[in-house]
């Protein structure tokens, strides 16, 4: 945080305006940041070194997949960091019942938040029992650990986003999130985050992923609406920060 | 399988002499072909598609992701074609209680098979230990019902691959497969699957998955040691062994 305050009164002047617009103190925005690597292939050792940024950095928490959920925790129990587990991670093509499962699991091993994808393929069908059912499933198994739902927009036409955003809003998730941007799929847009904080209105969380790379991109989203920002570049993003100064 | 064996006299002529070098008859290949779709967003006509596709075509299963089980079954239940859900799809990070509880679930839904993506991140890490729980968990869980192991080859080492090979076979799985190739990712190839059969020997099948878009491939994999293709398109390949006649 110390190191982001410094360097806030030498910001580039059209970043500086933005840091004003979006109303966040500098030193909010890594908290805002949740440092994620959910790649199949992330050995201990990267999953360690993510745990170690995002204390280093001050993120808001590290976001790992269920089998790195206990590794990740070990290193950040009782730090001001969560961990944050992904579920049905990344296509959502899992069941309520296994999702719940592993709701319970993650957060048994160390979880304190949850993003799970959901069920695509329902909403496609316009089956929206299985839809309300799945996020149902994981906001129970939860059991009051903070929830977010992505509903990986890049599948969906605007009134399918709008469906499912106020389907979490009425199974009572915490956040809705836009994007796993997972194997190459298209991640937040600032049009999306307009619709989804329009559709919530000002009683839900936004969590945007997908394509946040950069400081003009991360202060974007935060104009638009959201409220959590998730990234595996939060790093260079606050190191951004300090180089423009 | 009557037209296919109609039009084999008139195939062309390499595919022809493929045909031969397999030692498959013509009827067999449409029973090694699983019929695939296990896209995030599959509704449930493009399921219903799928499987009379599989009855039609006599495909030896109809692969689908979880939530789509129930769906496929009730199609498929009696008939010939056997109805598999991949497990951990398509990253394998889920831990391996949750593999097991969604093999279970997957079978009590009316799976005769699995395909689970191993966890690729622990092979990464060399945590060989959890590389196997990973894989019994599976095998454990599935009672005797048909359990396939995906490597995702595009991620791994030649070691690696043969290290993934060995485990799947001391832990008792029926097949080890090659790819999901989903997102992206680059799918079977002859190299692979060669190496593969030279690993586990004659004791164990190979799937090969991911980029077999036509005959000729098809064939090459078969040539090289595959028992069973996986495919989103077995039915342009049937179809072109029908119009080279």
């Amino acid at each position: 945080m110390r190191i982001i305050d410094n360097f806030k009164e030498g910001m580039g002047l059209e970043l500086r305006k933005k840091m004003q617009n979006t109303e966040i103190k500098t030193g909010e925005l890594a908290k805002m940041i949740e440092h994620t690597n959910v790649k199949a292939d992330a050995s201990a050792e990267d999953i360690k070194k993510l745990a170690h940024e995002a204390l280093a950095y001050g993120f808001g928490c590290a976001v790992v997949t269920p089998t790195n959920v206990a590794l990740a925790s070990e290193i950040l129990k009782g730090t001001s960091v969560n961990v944050c587990s992904v579920i049905g991670f990344p296509a959502g093509v899992s069941t309520p019942s296994t999702k719940a499962f592993e709701t319970e699991e993650a957060i048994k091993n160390g979880a304190q938040e949850v993003d799970m994808v959901m069920n695509i393929g329902a909403l496609k069908s316009q089956n929206l029992h299985l839809l309300k059912e799945d996020m149902a499933a994981v906001v129970n198994a939860a059991k009051g650990a903070t929830t977010k739902v992505i509903l990986e927009t890049a599948y969906l036409t605007d009134d399918e986003k709008v469906q499912a955003c106020l389907i979490a809003q009425e199974v009572g998730m915490d956040y809705v999130k836009t994007s796993t941007a997972y194997g190459g799929l298209s991640g937040a847009t600032v049009e999306d985050v307009k619709l989804m904080r329009k559709t919530v209105g000002s009683n839900m969380k936004i969590k945007a992923a997908g394509g946040i790379r950069d400081l003009k991109t991360a202060l974007d989203m935060i104009e638009a609406g959201a409220d959590k920002l998730g990234t595996s570049t939060g790093v260079p993003i606050i190191e951004e920060l300090i180089h423009i100064s």
